[in-house]
């Protein structure tokens, strides 16, 4: 049996036709984009291309639009451009925030830049609306609020409009993780009350190390990379053309085909929901899996023994790619923080399963299968 | 007449033998390398390969490299880590570093974290390295020593050496931003007395997105990006990993047939020079391009004139790529601040050659011909 790639929320495979339009970057134009003579010029249109169709894909504007290198980058530059330059002491987020979030704001705590506070989490990890409101309320000084739109491990999806609303009530600055969203869903920015928003191509079958920053026009912010003028001295550094080529191309085929990847997805989400639920009495949900919930995104736990310990590794030998949590903290074997906040029983073992267009229906079958033989 | 390109140490034309080791890792090899499965697991080995082999060539342990984004990032997280975990107060730098350099140094003494020391410079462009001393000795607290291996305008090579000689003396930390030497001089850092050096991709024909970040492994310094545990803590962010794989290849190629072209590339730039003292009687040189200076650059100057003022723009249009100074700040539009700090004659109109081994020596010849034209 092929190896089934059941980890789609850590990282996916490159659409062949994204890896076709770097293809010219990597092989011929290869001009520094911030050179006026004409090697310079056809890198600089391929890069200004790229942000005008990204922009116009979001329902933004081109000047909003900013590449990195991730979404930690970009992340990262927009914790720290809150607190430097736009005076926020105070940043309210949630225990189950990207790392890319969460040590970044600990990092600015830690130096004493900003106090913090953790909006209360409901049952099905959900973010306590109210909760939050009372804390925009309380809060003394300019407030950041970053609350991801879709979790990375258990998939729940936020209400970024309701949360944008609160935000404009009382006067805070809002950004939103959007980097399991961005190339699965659609946007558009200009209705949407956000400040910030982190992207990242690699989620969404575009290149890695080719990363999204947004920035509301009303919005200004330094850089966080300091050095030469590139993107319009928000990002400095020489631009990595072909991965922001082949950013742009992703998104331009994940929103062509958005519908029908998304039904696709979807029914695989649903019957492996199904089939667990009939096959697997022990089986239990992480998160809000049937309701607001990523459809690329399933994170459940099986009951602890000395055979279910070993799941992800005997996993892996039948060929099945899934994982315990976030990929970026995997090495760390710590567990996975989520769900250490949201679901932490000690006798249980979660694993998520994430899926692509590039899975089928019977791999949920086949995975089924093993699935029962491990635990 | 094809384009001749005389720019390289803006970026350079990627070896096709680089995009053919990328490859793999754009089409098949896509696991995230923090992910504990076997196409993880794949990814990881070629990271790490990567390290090994990028270690062995530069003289250095494998646990002393880190990749990043760039040299700009590199730069940055030293410059950033050196003041905030190192406890340096204070920074001497130079007026013709890059800006990835001064404009981090300027943003850190901007919040009053620092104080800043620039070094003299002497008529031919180099540092006094007296003065150097004589700062290092007056300065208060720790001292970080920021001064680049070979300047990306005028060529001139400093002694690294003979620097962290004063910088051990005096226990400062010294950092090298190697940007336009690695992949062109042979380096052992296990013999050279330096704390960090900065390097990129895609000035020895590797790909844009990957730099090198070398510190030593007596030193200790925290992530400048955080998030995931990416880089053994030190650089957050799913990696980079078909840049990773050509930085090590870029590298490997590089110092393999080092010999070969530097002698070649430094027939062009001898020939250059002789054909336009020749030819060219008004043209000076900038920094010491006979002494001590990098075999890829060549920077020049001619007298203002209405023609010589459109002389880059007329360069362009004979098909000729060649610069008026850093790339990286060649949209704005102000002239070269390296100039400016060695030779500030407004009545004169500075030009930078910078050659690789895809040049030709009959190149050079037509390029004069060109600038006898347009002077």
């Amino acid at each position: 049996m092929e190896r089934i790639y059941f980890d789609n929320a850590a990282t996916t495979q490159m659409d062949p036709r994204v890896t076709e339009a770097m293809l010219p970057y990597l092989q011929s134009f290869y001009g520094n984009p911030s050179s006026i003579y004409s090697y310079g010029r056809e890198t600089r249109l391929a890069i200004e291309q790229a942000r005008k169709t990204t922009a116009k894909l979001l329902g933004a504007h081109p000047a909003e639009i900013f590449f990195t290198s991730g979404g930690t980058e970009s992340s990262n530059t927009v914790i720290l451009g809150a607190v430097r330059d736009l005076g926020c002491t105070h940043v309210i987020t949630s225990q189950i925030e990207h790392h890319a979030t969460l040590h970044t704001v600990e990092y600015l705590a830690h130096r004493g830049e900003v106090t913090v506070g953790l909006v209360t989490l409901l049952p099905d990890g959900h973010i306590d609306y109210n909760n939050l409101e009372e804390q925009l309320q309380e809060a003394d000084g300019k407030t950041l609020v970053s609350l991801m739109h879709a979790n990375n491990e258990i998939g729940n999806i936020t209400d970024i409009h309701r949360i944008g609303e609160l935000c404009k009530k009382y006067g805070a600055y809002f950004h939103s993780d959007a980097v399991q969203t961005v190339g699965h869903f659609e946007f558009n920015l200009r209705e949407t009350p956000v400040h910030f928003i982190s992207a990242s191509a690699h989620k969404f079958h575009g290149p890695k190390g080719a990363g999204l920053l947004y920035i509301n026009e009303n919005v200004r912010i330094q850089p966080y990379i300091h050095g030469g003028g590139q993107e319009r001295n928000m990002r400095a550094g020489t631009e990595n053309v072909y991965g922001i080529v082949g950013f742009a191309k992703a998104l331009e085929i994940a929103n062509e085909e958005l519908e029908k990847d998304r039904l696709f997805v979807q029914q695989i989400k649903t019957h492996m929901i199904q089939q667990l639920k009939q096959r697997v009495s022990t089986v239990l949900f992480n998160g809000d899996a049937e309701g607001e919930s990523n459809y690329t995104v399933l994170n459940i736990s099986v009951p602890k023994s000395e055979k279910s310990e070993m799941l992800l590794m005997n996993l892996d030998m039948s060929g099945i790619c899934a994982s315990g949590g976030s990929a970026c903290t995997s090495g760390a074997q710590q567990g996975s923080h989520v769900i250490r906040a949201v679901n932490p029983d000690p006798n249980r073992i979660p694993v998520r399963f994430s899926f692509s267009k590039y899975n089928q229906l019977n791999e949920v079958d086949y995975v089924i299968d093993r699935l029962l033989e491990f635990i």
